[in-house]
């Protein structure tokens, strides 16, 4: 650890599990708030899921990030074929690692709430 | 409680303190992701910070929101002279409650970081 | 105009005319990239109606702008009842002024295309 | 052209250069709210760029994008030492066609300005 980290973790009126829990939850509003509205087609989704994955790798304590973009079924029949990108299209893993915890958070549209739910899947101990 | 909300609860693989800091973590990244990049100066600041406040009160638990946007002095010479905010022109506390849990978070430019530090500075219980 | 107004002029390889629809155009793509996502509901639709419109009227040659959010009809039911801005949600008028040419520049949902279309309804002259 | 195109042309009350310029500021307006505030580092700036390009290039009229992302000098010392994307470090050049018609136009951090300006380099004909 570095003394910035150090600095940095006296700031924190919590336990480090509960740190990771909060650390989780800043990754999928940034994935989310940052991502949302950009223009997407079959062309460039591949391209967007790792440029999002790797700019979340980028952020403090993240161990591994997945994202599947799906895009809605439609032909390409002209130039106002694309989608800008929502909440809805996409599925994301996050695992966050801080020391010896490590936290699951999940976002995936879920059809029984018609919502795309952000969720804790798992806390590690 | 609604059945979607107990719906919503069963998908989480953890406590509801646990959950709580989670949630407080998505609305710190959505302050940030959503927002940075807006054009800005004492014409809408006060205006901003209102709006910002209120997006983040719809979303899901959410008990308070407070803004402020701190802009860097310079005079009103031309044209040009607005900016893009960015993280580290913004303070922002929320308070997230669950049930009998409350969590508070903040983020604020730390100058002894020099990083736009988020962190939790309070949990109840 | 400023010194630096008139810098910023000798870079364009244009007429002020053909800048005013250009910068027509940016206003457009900043009202939709920026502000799609945010979270919105019949509790903050009117200010953040009124926070987009002064964000972009800190731009530069924005004579006026209008934004009307129109939000999909439900009921508040729960706490997952609000939705994530999109672009189908939204109106915007812009007018552009620079010295004597005005361009007014239009976003609303065109049914006929099933496209959230930008376009120049009218220009001065 | 397709019927689509056909009616999305007619909504237009200016000429197809003129579009062309319009479209050149939707694009500009895009790139910057769209993707500021991204994490960002060495380790992700390539494929930042390749992602900005791709998303771009997806949208109506645009023949070709190019992305440079210009980091601050800094050294890696610890977790906090990413930053988030904002204008003044992106080179951009987008060149937009209509039919006959063609438009550069460009974004740079104009150091004379001390602005990231947004300007058209040329137009054809």
């Amino acid at each position: 650890m570095s003394s910035r980290d150090e600095k940095a973790a006296k700031r924190f009126g919590c336990s480090e599990r509960e740190r990771a829990l909060f650390e989780a939850g800043i990754k999928m509003g940034t994935i989310y708030h940052q991502f949302v509205g950009t223009p997407v087609s079959a062309y460039n989704a591949a391209e967007l899921e790792k440029a999002i994955e790797m700019s979340v790798m980028v952020q403090p304590f993240v161990e591994s990030v997945k994202i599947k973009i799906n895009l809605p079924a439609k032909e390409k029949k002209d130039t106002y074929d694309y989608v800008s990108l929502t909440g809805d299209m996409m599925d994301a893993v996050v695992v966050i690692r801080i020391e010896d915890v490590s936290v699951t958070a999940e976002m995936r549209y879920d059809t029984e709430l018609d919502y795309p739910l952000m969720y804790v899947s798992e806390v590690s101990l």
